[in-house]
């Protein structure tokens, strides 16, 4: 991923130091699960402990030799550890290493996604009881519906990324497990039990059965969790794109002082971060059609998968990284204009309440067809022209006909849509 | 889908009868709590319950006119129920019934795939523990790498299957809910404790918080779910193709005595059934990138969602069922050839057990990088010519100088390979 | 394709009948080579010109049992032209009769698409002119930018669907392909002259070179460009449903006299058409992924096209059609407010026009820098508050000091904006 | 794109001095057309040319200011230039320079494209030649067919890259656009003739009409054309995957003599360029999706297409390069064993002749149908045993009964199937 879109936590992972660093540690363990079971000797595995380190640099120079990074790695070792790192990576394939390092590449870069979900999530709640209660028009189609709260907006909001706080939870154990398991999966020279021992000593579980490689539908389900929860972002984001736009202006983005919006139009605010993050969506959403196509490996295992990992796997991760730490800025910083919200909400003429007088005119007995005529027949009045819909009502003998003004003044009361705020807060964010 | 790839109990799912009946369900249920709650007349409840039905060819007559299926069916059904069925629909929105309904559908429709997995799964079981001990080659990269057995390929397979039960069991968890919550979500109209009766009623979970719309990233996470599982088939019959194949015929499909392979070429068997599984898998991952892309609708609902899942959630779930069935059909029906696995796996004149001489020699004190380039110098004899591995071997004084023969002989045993069939099969299946 | 998104001119190409009625032809033609070659007797050729014939019921009664299509089919045909009917098919296989079908098929329904692009540039352009001068805002970011036509929006979308339609035309090309190779596609049995011909005879052109099946690489770049004009049908569709929103409400789509926006919201007008093209769109676009995997078949053919063709071919042009064909419905109707555009484009104070000032600040001497901070500070009291963007620079003595009354009030002529439309409209339209 | 997948050549036109040189001689080429119009004076335009230049470490501190690059890049130009530099940009936006630059950098990257197809072609065509006459094993569905030439494969390849090339000359003359059409694309400042004076100093054509933004369809059909070629770099590399497979062994990648296949199976000698390349592939065609995604824009522009195309800007033509490359490289060393494919070839016993037995005794007056039962029946004793077809077929007296025992054998003449490759030669490579 481009240093644009990457922050420092995620693209660690992602390193040749991290890589490295995690192939060390799981032949160490491998080595000293050995020892413990009496294949290999103490001494090879304490020395391994001790000395083990490698040298980058080295490892390309042989890697470019030898074209085969798992070995060139191993040299480097032995060339800190001495005689004793012949014993090491016994009985096991380049893919016991390769394969484990990167699910554990991933369980690190899930734990960093969840705490961006965490901060996210701290966010939207925040905001949510911040406006809680402060009234907006809901739409549908683009078109004023009814009321509702901002605050319920963002609380829509938090349900979803908790949602996805626990699809995410859910794909890191997919992908938690570990596999030593020699050639083709047999366990014919690693010992099962060494398997078992670097899975506990890693913190993830033991595959139970794979074929060399770890199979990719583990991965395939990573990757479409994080596809998922990229349409989440897109969701929000196109929702504050539609809120700042000058017809609207209910809510912007947080405008830096220094900041220019346009080189050619001084007055431009735009969401260009919200904008930004529409496009991250879709490139997290595009990283996972390749992962879903890598599952199909020929027999037992091919390394098809092998350059489209080291690509998505950073590029997901750290897109994804960038765009929920991005969103829980935008949110924490985002400016509300309830005022706005207000006018905006009158535009209609009333027309918001429709569905009330509906209501109303059914419940006096008028039936539901006759009702709907009724009310669409005011309704386009106001939306044609520059009527008032309340007005309109009022001079309907019809419509009078059947409900006092009384009654018909009644159902333009905002707080009838409001009443049931705490009981979807307590629905979202527990009591 | 095309009644080609279409079995009939899926296929009913999806059609306006079962969709309908849904409806009608919804609105009864719903017409029931109201009822309960004293917002509408007991007598108006069990009207509906008692006469409520529909006819749809008449629901398509007004369709017509009034372009609002919802209206539509609700004007057929109070045709049966006669004045008492002003009261049904009240304070609801189309997308209370249309969203809840097509959860319900896709609960159904996961049930059946679930059921599919069942006899897939038992399928592999079955004929896994027919070949637990038929030893056959395992390949990596296409090339023979070493031994493993033919039951270990197909419990393989389970452990995916069983996987993606899991997952499919988790998908069907996330959209099994229900919404009942009025325009634009707030519960302005319907009470709160109509949806969780209604939700009860059909066996969902009330949606927490819906905006008028239930969100649609559970929708996205349950077609990325049936793309997977997709992944998982295609895997399955990539395998299947390969062993079919001319030079490797290890098994194959199972050819009907009336079947014609090719019309010009009579003597072709082909593995038509995994290929048409491949471009099925094709589809259902096809369909997941629409589903992705609906997550972001606008505002509180926009439609743009409607009519890719009026298309995607017949088809990829039809696709899917049928794909499931007739991978199990072939599975049951694969007619595997013991014989051919041998002569095959002795075709690379024993260079599968180059792992073997290369542990053995390290063992033996012959440093790793002296005793791979050993290995490889007699393999590559073997690889270009016609030699045999193991003659190469007895033959070369630098390994017969680390090894006796005894020695060299013991690393060409087949059952140093599958000593551990058993404790994977318990992994896979349980003691 | 489901019914509610399908036109039958264009289902009919993908309907049994269309299919064996195209097979028929190509078995004829081939036969009519050949007897002209000499290969077969005349009045073989001329019996199968004369009683050439299929019945579909007894087709599938056949498969069912030979699992087998074109056997199957020639079987029919064989009952209706009696004994010289072994002649057909001479040499040939089915995936010469198979792919050469497809390929017409796709070419008649590119026909197909290519009319309704017509039809929609011919709306367009109609409504282009009609709105030429028609003053609105355009807006980037969502954000008003500066002064902009309707009409040029229209020319945007004309030239677009120009580009579509030439891609389309070159997309025809590629599948125009007719291929009577025989197994492999040596033209071992089948002399490449019967190809020749037979192409001819079609319209087509013959395949360079096939290996049984015509090169999917030539599918793939058809799907391909469906995908990428539903994209800009996708575009245009999302400018209508912008356009609509109840604060914007510029134009909308033709509401139908006895149409119901909503079931519980009478005073509802919903861009429902264009949020459905989203989808449409969405679905389309879905479609290009599986063609592109089709490419990579393994050796010289293998069948996992087949299913994803039988199910995509008529989806992804029976959408496409249908969208295409709603699409031109919709600029056909759309209702146009010029005053709405107008009284939208004062919103803002003024401000559309700060670049202008900008520019004549610096052309007064003000440096690029300080003209920036200049505008921009005014600009802002006019975002925040409810400020007259003229009225803030007249009473700017750093902006009066630069520039005169006159040559202020001179930067909101909204002539300067639309001096260019003629010139843009010839290069759109020509001369 | 991450370094080992990526060339110098290419990775060099996404660096931001290649960036920033486009944006100066964007600029400079503006400037020099509004002096020739007279807009600006002469000085100014010849001081840019003559002074302007950049400082990288400049832009990115003051972009970090004012976060907006064009901004930041014309303060450092004007810290070159002097105070000539205020005349830079005149009434353009930044739009008109990111755009105009992105399509030079996407033709300079189609350019490497199209050269490295060049050579892939000339590999394609040098061994095809090569290996004209080498006969093979045709095969379909993975099953041996009928006999065909190792050239023809090659030939096949050879004209589908040719379509390939064919279609990027297409993709590319779809980008060479430019615009200089200020705010919203209506030419209000600048004047349309700059645009045609800098798209002919850069190559490009005038963009006829842009809306601020060039339109994105160009861009959606660019991309998909790379996922199309991808797809065909993945057939190519499948065929060779299953071609080196230990079972078929008819070619193989070269392999280095240091090289090491497999750390723990030293014989091992696998395809893993050719795998690479089919990761490669997924890879590209996933980067498709965003790119048809980033068509609808809203209204006249937004920014979401940006960080899309930041990233799959480079990543898909640096990964599409370093894939043709490499496909070269496997093509131009790929190792061929005429001897295997002959003997693979005799595996079936003869049966690969089964279609000419066929054609023979329909000829000899035998019905289609019964010459079809006739030869499958025979057929099928070879396939299931060890029988010879031929002997079977001069033992079966219904065959002999129809045929002589010389017609019998005529069938069986390999120079049958190869009677034809000069024409398709013809046909591929021209006379």
């Amino acid at each position: 991923m481009i240093p644009r879109y990457s922050r420092p936590e995620m693209t660690r992972i992602w390193e040749p130091e991290n890589r490295f660093r995690i192939w060390l540690e799981i032949e160490t363990a491998a080595a000293e699960a050995m020892a413990d079971l009496g294949l290999i000797p103490k001494e090879a595995a304490e020395a391994v402990r001790a000395k083990g380190d490698f040298d980058i640099e080295r490892i390309d120079e042989i890697e470019a030799e030898v074209k085969h990074d798992v070995i060139a790695f191993l040299t480097s070792v032995s060339e800190h550890v001495g005689p004793e790192a012949r014993f090491l990576h016994q009985g096991m394939t380049s893919s016991d290493v390769l394969d484990t390092c990167l699910n554990l590449q991933l369980v690190q870069a899930a734990d960093i996604l969840l705490a961006d979900l965490d901060k996210l999530l701290e966010a939207l709640k925040k905001r949510a009881y911040e406006h809680k209660n402060t009234v907006t028009v809901g739409r549908s189609h683009g078109i004023h519906a009814e009321p509702t709260t901002f605050g319920l907006k963002l609380a829509f909001a938090y349900a979803e990324f908790d949602r996805n706080k626990q699809r995410l939870e859910a794909a890191r154990e997919e992908v938690a497990t570990c596999a030593i398991s020699g050639a083709v999966g047999t366990f014919a020279h690693p010992d099962p039990r060494i398997e078992v021992a670097v899975a506990k000593h890693l913190g993830l579980k033991p595959e139970p059965i794979s074929t060399q490689v770890i199979p990719r539908d583990r991965h395939a389900a990573f990757f479409a969790t994080l596809a998922v929860i990229a349409g989440s972002v897109e969701r929000v984001a196109t929702e504050i794109r539609h809120l700042q736009r000058t017809e609207v202006l209910e809510a912007e983005e947080r405008f830096g002082s220094g900041q220019k919006g346009s080189s050619a139009m001084p007055h431009k605010r735009n969401p260009v971060l919200s904008e930004n993050l529409t496009g991250l969506a879709r490139l997290v959403r595009g990283y996972a059609m390749p992962a879903l196509e890598n599952v199909a490996l020929w027999h037992e295992r091919d390394i098809s998968h092998s350059s489209v990992e080291r690509v998505i796997g950073p590029d997901a991760t750290i897109a994804l990284d960038f765009a929920l730490h991005r969103l829980t800025g935008v949110i924490d910083g985002l400016v509300v204009y309830p005022e706005r919200m207000q006018s905006n909400m009158d535009k209609l003429g009333g027309l918001i309440h429709s569905q009330r007088v509906l209501l109303a005119l059914t419940n006096a007995g008028v039936s539901r067809e006759d009702a709907y005529r009724l009310v669409q027949r005011n309704a386009m009045k106001v939306w044609e022209g520059d009527a008032d819909f309340l007005t309109e009502l009022l001079e309907d003998p019809d419509v009078t006909g059947a409900l006092t003004e009384e009654q018909i003044r009644a159902q333009f009361d905002l707080g009838y849509h409001t009443k049931h705020v705490d009981t979807i807060f307590e629905r979202v964010f527990g009591a």
